[in-house]
């Protein structure tokens, strides 16, 4: 299940002052001690590391929705993409911020309907009803 | 914007019994007097009209998630799988459930992080850290 | 529903040799006097024009498959990726090999369900069962 | 090449009546007297799993198409979006109804093509020809 | 060809503070006198445009690639997706850096082969040889 | 993380004249004494073998693009489509032809960024601008 990665994993200890920088962040964030290989990999562009995690800071911080409704929106874009890494590491998440089993199977059940149905109508193209359109 | 069916639209005055009371049981769920094409195309395989609305009754009925969670879900995957239809449906259902315009926004904020960071990982490829693996 | 192309149309009129052969031989491959838009784009790329005929042609042609169970599978997956342009263009070459509105309708239920399962499981990620893993 | 499954599977043994039944079915129709790890994670969800399975029964009996073109058809969408559980088990399948080497090596060849013609017209963008459009 | 959009397009006239400091920067920075839909559809979220035009113009810069290419990549990315605005949109902002038809053309051909063996090695698998996998 | 494949792999020793004379051909163009595992599967079927392979080498050989270009442009396809095999292979191919580790990750941030920006625009669908439509 475990893939080689691309780029080598940048370790907190060989990494430059700005790869640090972001990896405490993360690590006081998430009030944890350990930094996951995602970052890890991108930290070989500590610009593209940087910029990423603040947007992921910024995108997932309590706002008009709930954090853990955010964390199932993740996990449904990743199982509908195949991404495996997102897939493990948000259904994690998920569940570090409450998700119950019955949650899960129900995120996934609508996850697969929208995927059936989607093609249903980009196979056979109805038309957008009138209703669903805003006005302009 | 407007596509033109593969198949013709059944409408309701067209429609065989075993169409007429799917579409009287969607009429009835959802208190609407109508129905939208998406129906009347699936309509022209009775049996996979009424599969596929029992399904859709069944799974985005309330549950361990709410209803308008479910909605959003749906719509996440609808904009990652790039169906107009289906995009401009879900988010007039979600919008009828109460999702306000910074709900919206937040979930699209939501969608196309994860998007972004689905390609980075599936590109990148870092190993699926031990932590995020259930216990077997 | 119509889209303005990206680079214009190449009509028979105007092209040039390398071109009107390979118009010349789809049409009398197919038994039509036209050609569709598809073809007339890429002919900005003779080379690239040419070489895509020819795998079609190939890809296409009877063997140990059906030419309409092929075209069928061609809508499969353009129904999958949402081409609008590939859904209405191999839809009609369908029905233009025989296909019918119950067929086409199976096509889809069959598209939609794989569609919705694929993500069960890429969002579950059950273990391949070792029966279905070849010997190696 | 084998995944932790990220909610634990199911088995006989513990499966409560409901499941059982859902397995039972699965094995009677099947002719066969084992469950693969897909059902026995969508089990969680007792109605999830029976609904699926009763969809996948369905969609997947004999009718205007053969079970051999409609496995085909899975393994074509299994592999247009990448899902490795679902290529594995539609490809067993459809080799257990007398699928042939050659005839998957062609389907193979239509499923990519599909896929770069697919990305052809989505990046040319040609107007879908007067000649696709069935008449409204 | 045109959508309705799903939120009001934010003008600049109407636009607030940061939102109109976003498309002075985005007009600056391009050296233009207007602001293309995508934006001002993103102006909802003023925080969600100000992120994601940060990123873009980040990403965009000059770097250890050339900004046609780059260009050049957002336009195989998005006819990848299927994305029609995008297509459009970066095939244009391509044309004005400078890409010839002949380049279109070629960037089509690359795009349309790598969909196509994407789906051969997802449907066959073969196993990631040895020679490719980086040292760990 | 390696797969099993569909078919077995066909080796040098075992194969036909037609197979041999294609591997002859990769091996002669790319100035290597090995095959890789993907052609190895498509063997199965010489003449997708032969097929596949000349659509390749014509493709990716020297033209308006250049030949590095056209690799990471590959490498953008594959990491968007999740194609694991195909993203080891390409990305290798890419570091074969002077891609640096900072173009690597460039390449990826532009990647991950057209992903997020496709689904913003499909999800929130602002019109397509006349600007970037070509006259007609």
């Amino acid at each position: 299940m475990t893939d080689t990665p691309l780029v080598p994993l940048v370790e907190y200890a060989q990494a430059g002052p700005q790869v640090r920088a972001v990896y405490d962040d993360i690590m006081r964030t998430r009030g944890t001690d350990w930094i996951n290989n995602f970052w890890k990999v991108l930290a070989h562009d500590p610009a593209l590391l940087e910029r990423t995690w603040q947007s992921v800071r910024a995108v997932m911080a309590p706002g008009a929705l709930d954090p853990l409704v955010k964390e199932m929106i993740y996990v449904a874009v990743s199982a509908t993409n195949g991404c495996a890494y997102c897939t493990y590491s948000h259904t994690a998440a998920a569940r570090a911020k409450g998700m119950t089993d019955a949650q899960l199977m129900e995120l996934m059940a609508v996850v697969g309907m929208a995927n059936e149905t989607n093609r249903l109508a980009n196979g056979l193209r109805p038309p957008v009803d009138a209703a669903f359109v805003p006005e302009g």
